[in-house]
């Protein structure tokens, strides 16, 4: 069954949260790349990070073709996702790669389902901006690294993981609120997405990424 | 004519301290994207910084290829370059972009001088890792309005100019101590270079850059 099709001003609003995502999670990134122990990590980091900018690029370009200012279309959002990263600043390295970890994770299932409810090209350029997972491997192995180093890190951080979905959480209903339904409006479309199933995948794919890297849900 | 063979260290000598400068303009432009006065520009100084990160990742390939891990090529710099950095630090938007808008014009003068210096496939290199044109016309576009807006920006934006200038001198000092010879090596190798010309050579771009950008040299 092909996804009916969504309001443009929802796929526009969609596109734009999107993007400022990725542009704050360079910014913080990149910033974070200076707790790094060494250079070759701090490089992985600052990598990690223009990945994100170049995904932010091809979104604004969209934004461009669908005739909406990327700006505009991502307006409504900077003040919970600055909130989330402002309430999230990581104390060191650990800290930052956990973040780096969490957030793409959780950032990638969203828009997995999110794309189903959207027609071409918007779908697949949804899919073309989930994060290489050698980046996720990569962070999954500093957090594992960081354990073995001293097992009390892996309360430290998985309490800290815990935090980030805490904030994620409670700035996503900021996020809904912001963009007065045209959002939900896109899951709902869909006519597959119950918000609760959503939720409880969303969950479930977090939990197996914590054990995966060592660390308690 | 050909180049001469420049000695192997030297090479990767020269392909650290390079991959380093591209690290840290990097960082300090994804930090300093944080002055920018709207989204739309604060996501250009991102790009910015991104393609510098590009860069470093294809240099860093490169340093693999020759046998010499990346970090072990930049470590003599990092003194000197995180210095320039640091005594350097701006404090709003138009500073910001002046700094890019300069360092980023001294630097590609510098490399394309030093890629005659060397043999393929090192040469090419080096040349493609230039800034594109597109980020130095941005540059000067915001300094011009800087300027058009408030007179009074001219000055203050000539003298940082001049003081990056002094700064970027004075760790090149620093830099070629910290190399023990191996770059000026590299340079005089050539049979071309004069160190006194090309300081000459890179003094007149700048000064044509500033004038560019309604600066005074």
């Amino acid at each position: 069954m092909s996804a009916p099709a969504a309001p443009d001003h929802a796929v526009a609003d969609l596109l734009g949260l999107v993007a400022l995502g990725e542009l704050l999670a360079f910014e913080r990134m990149a910033a974070d790349a200076r707790f790094a122990p060494d250079l070759r990590r701090r490089a992985a980091l600052s990598e990690m990070a223009a990945a994100e900018i170049a995904n932010y690029r091809r979104l604004a370009d969209r934004l461009g073709v669908l005739g909406v200012p990327p700006e505009e279309a991502m307006a409504a959002y900077v003040e919970p996702l600055q909130g989330y990263h402002d309430s999230t600043e990581p104390r060191d390295w650990a800290e930052a790669v956990t973040k780096a970890y969490v957030g793409d994770g959780i950032t990638d299932d969203f828009l997995r389902e999110i794309a189903e409810a959207l027609r071409e090209p918007d779908r697949q350029l949804v899919l073309d901006v989930l994060h290489e997972s050698r980046y996720a491997e990569f962070a999954a192995a500093e957090i594992r690294h960081a354990v073995s180093a001293d097992p009390k890190v892996a309360g430290r951080l998985s309490m800290w993981a815990r935090r980030l979905v805490g904030e994620a959480l409670s700035q996503a209903g900021r996020v809904v609120a912001a963009d007065q339904g045209a959002l939900t409006a896109l899951i709902v479309a869909d006519g597959r997405t119950d918000v609760a199933g959503l939720f409880r995948r969303l969950t479930a794919a977090h939990t197996a990424r914590m054990a995966a890297a060592g660390l308690n849900n």
